[in-house]
């Protein structure tokens, strides 16, 4: 959303872009399941978790031919990496993915016809979701991490989730923590995109909660006439 | 009042919902005191632990009801499942009732003719009264699944609500902190509901500050004079 | 500063009110001071103790002779106790006396005549002004309510001054937390008023942030000619 | 930023400020390597210990004299130690410095004649690097001060990152947290700041989405023709 306004596109990077939308978001999903199914299958169902690998792998292939096409089309060469940084970051850590989702949702909606929500409600119901998929993301990274270390205080996903959730709101009971360097990484992503999703969630609810008081004002005498 | 603005309703769902509000506001009261009393009255007061089950399942066969008429009266079918559901939510988790309290609160202030708050003023009583309610309504879901688990840290009702104030703020110190799945999941749901009115409550504060000192700056001179 | 904006004011209240703001300011800080004195003191140093208390007797008696001079003057009778409640509250819990202090500090800045510091600094310094006296406050009452508890983790002055921090900022580590009942009642109302305290401090320095950049733009190219 | 708007500035200290902005930057990381170096090369690694140890030295009467040509150019005198207090404090604790970044990132910003980001990416940007270089200044002190007391829980650098990152988004696990007076003091100053940041940063994203939202509405229905 944000680079792709500040830079200019190419109508044929337009039009690659648009069509590709939802096979990638597709291609996201089943990575976060093929993620899902390699880091909670039980250790001796070998045969899903090399499904899983594989589907992972497949996935992965997908977002760097989306990358190179991209690259292509942009015709900015080398300098793509440059300009499209957050691109570039969400193939390496595909993961991340899930901070593109708002692009697929005003897609839906807009071919739904619906009466749309109010923009603060979907400004809310975008960085909600995006919180969701991101601390999922997070908890399973974590888990991964960190269930077989030393001295470890999240041993099952369900302490990784509980963990998750903790972080996203800034409670931080700190009766679940990472204790190895690269959970702790991971974390603190988790901690810089939650704060700045959380400033949405807080200002929209804010600003919507003001908005119907003040509507309820305006329509209020002559409702008690 | 977010899905009814949203979506129409029928002048006869519309009159049903305005003289079912106070009844029905009463009765979730009335639900709340039933839980709290067989949540907290000690073991071998059996009468009172009868009577309080017999209330809090009349109150929701009253909301049961309620949901029907609505159903009914709207013409939607079963479609209002899903179109209201926020009110379905209600229904299945009554405990979340309260979130509806602003409703009957801006009825009571009409009513009243009194000076009205101003708009920051109001929000921060409607945002800061339902966090009240919600977190009394946790604590006493959180005390009640926690308080026999082994190893918890919830042993008395006390405790439970010193955790709901620390989970609301988001200050989270961990002193105090659920150890079941099903009362990390009640957890879970007041940090998310909590996120939201403190966005309420922070914002309409602030503003409201600002506000303030605005309107100093702007009688300032003359006063001094 | 809220409720008299709300609620109407006699002249002589206004005159009154303008003439003891500063005394009582002054009280409120011999108070502070008096009550910290009684605190801090060792147990062996008698005279200071009860020379402490005598102070915080006599000022006390002095807040109760402005209230009882207010609701004469208001002419509100007993209706003064409920539409002045913040009054009420402070009369009864001195310690809550520094939320006052906006009045005496815009009152020294207009005599001073110096060029006034914008809007949002003006909110931030007065926020975090009343943030710190109010966590200094909280953090006697806790340290003189915890700091004999079997099993208290706060047991110096330090550790009270640094659970104030953590809590005010909403960071809450849990390496000090309150244990007696009481305690806790006076962590939930420093964790409120920090609460929209914080709420004025972010969304002010929020805005000057913006503002000062917004500024930065406007004046930005001619600077660079 | 904000005491030079406010306070006039003559004419010949405008423009040592100018000409000095960029050399000074380049000592405060200079300032910040040395002090890093000292902190956290080995104990035998004597050679570069006195390097680092210099090169502090060096930097700081850089900044002393910065500071007392500022005093002669502005030709207030011993009067602006307390005019311009956050450049006397940033004089005494230098490695706040990292707060005066803007002024340099705005030069760059002009200079590369890019397309700027929008003001509210801006505000992101500059706030999400002075809380990191803040917080890497935190991590150093506390880090040079708890990892030899007894009983601390912040043993290596990596543990005073981590506790960083906790504390600047008042997430707050407690898992390592400072134990000593003085550490315990840097870790207020850093909550105290990081307050403030975060205001800014959660305030500017949660805008900048309500913006990206509101221009998606506008430029939609031609889209979808």
């Amino acid at each position: 959303m944000s680079d792709r306004t500040t830079a200019q596109s190419t109508p044929a990077l337009t039009r690659w872009e648009q069509r590709a939308e939802a096979p990638l978001f597709v291609a996201s999903l089943l990575f976060l399941l093929g993620y899902a199914t390699r880091v909670l299958a039980p250790h001796d169902a070998e045969l899903w978790r090399d499904i899983a690998l594989a589907l992972v792998g497949a996935m992965w292939l997908l977002f760097v031919i989306d990358y190179a096409v991209r690259i292509r089309l942009s015709g900015l060469g080398h300098r793509f990496v440059r300009v499209h940084w957050l691109d570039t970051l969400v193939l390496v850590l595909p993961l991340l993915r899930p901070l593109r989702v708002v692009k697929v949702y005003t897609a839906i909606q807009k071919r739904r016809d619906e009466p749309r929500l109010s923009l603060y409600a979907r400004v809310m119901t975008y960085a909600g979701m995006t919180s969701l998929l991101l601390g999922f993301s997070a908890a399973l990274a974590v888990y991964h991490l960190e269930h077989g270390a030393p001295g470890a205080s999240i041993r099952t996903f369900g302490d990784a989730v509980w963990w998750a959730c903790a972080t996203l709101t800034t409670v931080g009971y700190g009766d679940a923590v990472p204790v190895t360097p690269l959970g702790r990484v991971v974390a603190a992503g988790l901690m810089a995109c939650g704060l700045a999703l959380l400033g949405a969630v807080t200002g929209s609810s804010s600003s919507w909660l003001i908005q119907a008081f003040r509507r309820e004002d305006e329509k209020g005498p002559p409702a008690s006439g």
